[in-house]
């Protein structure tokens, strides 16, 4: 099948040159049919009903064991969340935090992110330390980076695995080998936002704690799903914070008694079940096209073509000075005028976002893009003048 | 338009005695396609672009909007959430708990609510008190029975308006008058889960400081959506636990710098938009019907037959001793056999649910409840010998 045919199954794609995987992938008709068919369902069955009850506990099975089929972990460790940041917020507000207990974050991480760690830092009086990561864009060494900036105190590290604004990929077993060496204990939560479904994982070989995800970006799921994994050894003292009857065991009379026995704990109570079908859809069609490995040789081999012509504009400079190794690529203009940019080539059906630090444009690619969208956008680039 | 032909908007009614609305309301058609187009609207705007995003920030505030105009609230107190159990969780984990310090429930709360504060007890050293309100049901006083339950070190109170397992509807203006009396700092937290779209409210004279809900059961708007309305007087002391790009204010630099001005704050990140529309469709539908107060009068009227028959099968007892006062009704079998009388009903197309604290069944009844689906429920509890 031809990449301009396999793209017809993404109704999103019709006439745009689409380079926001990183903001939303578009979702293919095949998952749009599934959350109408399971809609239908629902009602079909109940809607509240043993019937749909039932169905619901299979679903959330389901739905957990494809994922953790994608991210190559056990169906154990996921727990199905709203989004990234939900994901982050239940390891970041999940232990009893001590005062004067820190939080070792990086220069890169998401305002989402941030946010709740000062808030705990307000609540707790837990210390925040950023680590200069952004510099080692281009030189030095992230590991030692975030290592070297560890401290007696720190209790939880926060990374991602491809930083937002820079398509910078860490090198997560590394990382997490460096900081367990200096301190065993310490807990480390990677913002997966822009690698689940961009890349091949190995957290169980890498020794991640949790790690965050989502399935409307690269995945190309419907908006409103993403999950956490947590490895097993981290469960018992990752407590559950949003607290409801999906994680709880309760006795005869329905007293709550404790956690259900795996990561289901971390979830919390109704949510649309019918989108989780919509997940397995996307995920089922990706796999279609190949393994991740091969989806991420494909996404790595576009992505350094669009690098490289990029390079061949004058008013343009990419963040990265070499060729990138994940699907985001961020530049700047000359003339900084990057929202007008954006607005500009959003007009011609070219779709990049901007970001604010760096103040840049972000332009991705899937394993789908056509060399023809990166034609487009170069050229619309040129035109913007 | 007669109740047959309005019911033929639900898919779900068809062919059903549907006695479930505690639990899921059946969705219209209506909702189910605003779903779908909005996800088609979505996808053909982006789904990722400056066009969505706007999009995004418009249907937020149509959706609180609609919200606040059937709760009679102004539409900076909504904040949209996955369901009321997360809804709840918001007020009880946004404030800086102290060892010694107390929250009072009452005995009839959901376990979600349970597990949670069980947790923050765990956690802080906070102390839990549960007052004896199933015992008012028939008798004695709800407003006395909390009230008297107050402490000095109370800080919240979590109580329910309509009670899941017995349908009592709790007068909630009293009862907040009466513990505020007692202790004005005192919060109270309110589990709306079977009040929103089954009764009228007032929640600005009754004077709650916390009220969470959800839109998929009384209202039949789509599983996944739900709300909190925190009062203005109540918002500056309850901050954010999970935290995420929706209710954060940031600096031209992408930095977080403070909570959106309004109940907005509460809101975290990416969630499903899409079903936002379908909760707006089922709300309108509800309007075309009658007003808040003249649907509360049908279901009363409803629930009150429902009641009587039930009063004439003599291996029945219903928990309440007087006619109800909400669209729930709840009831004991001579024999207990709770569980198989559910699922012979289920069988025959007639839909209701166990309870286990206390061991009973539940039928609900709302203002499109047809006289012939009491019939059918009534005979199918006579077959169950």
């Amino acid at each position: 099948m031809s990449t301009e045919t396999y793209r017809q199954q993404f109704p999103a794609l019709a006439d745009k040159a689409y380079f926001n995987y990183g903001g939303q992938g578009p979702m293919p008709q095949a998952a749009l049919d599934a959350i109408i068919q399971t809609y239908q369902q629902i009602q079909s069955l109940g809607p509240f009903s043993n019937q749909t009850n039932a169905w619901i506990g299979e679903a959330n099975q389901k739905t957990r064991a494809c994922i953790a089929q994608e991210l190559n972990v056990p169906l154990t460790s996921i727990a199905l969340t709203e989004d990234v940041s939900v994901g982050c917020n239940i390891p970041l507000w999940g232990r009893v935090w001590q005062t004067g207990e820190r939080i070792l974050l990086t220069d890169c991480e998401h305002p989402s992110i941030i946010a709740a760690a000062q808030e705990i830092s307000r609540r707790f009086g837990v210390e925040l330390d950023f680590c200069p990561l952004m510099a080692t864009l281009n030189q030095g060494n992230p590991t030692d980076a975030i290592a070297s900036a560890i401290q007696p105190q720190t209790r939880l590290i926060v990374i991602s695995h491809i930083i937002w604004n820079t398509g910078q990929v860490l090198p997560l077993g590394e990382i997490v080998q460096a900081c367990k060496a200096i301190n065993p204990s310490v807990r480390i939560l990677v913002d997966a936002a822009q690698s689940v479904g961009s890349m091949p994982l190995n957290l169980t070989a890498d020794g991640v704690d949790y790690y965050a995800f989502t399935g409307h970006k690269w995945l190309c799921g419907p908006e409103g799903v993403g999950g956490l994994y947590v490895h097993p050894d981290a469960l018992e003292d990752l407590h559950p914070t949003f607290i409801g009857w999906r994680g709880i065991v309760s006795d005869a009379s329905g007293s709550p008694i404790g956690w259900k026995p795996d990561s289901r704990r971390y979830e919390v109570a109704t949510s649309a079940y019918p989108l989780w079908m919509g997940l397995q859809a996307a995920i089922a069609l990706h796999q279609t096209w190949g393994t991740p490995q091969e989806r991420y040789q494909q996404i790595c081999h576009l992505s350094t073509t669009l690098w490289e012509k990029l390079q061949t504009l004058p008013q343009v400079r990419t963040l990265k000075t070499t060729p990138p190794t994940s699907g985001l690529i961020s530049f700047q203009l000359e003339n900084q005028q990057h929202p007008q940019l954006v607005q500009f080539l959003e007009q011609q059906g070219i779709f990049i976002r901007t970001l604010k630090n760096p103040d840049c444009v972000r332009a991705c690619v899937h394993y789908f893009t056509l060399p023809s969208e990166l034609d487009r956008l170069i050229d619309g680039i040129q035109a913007f003048q």
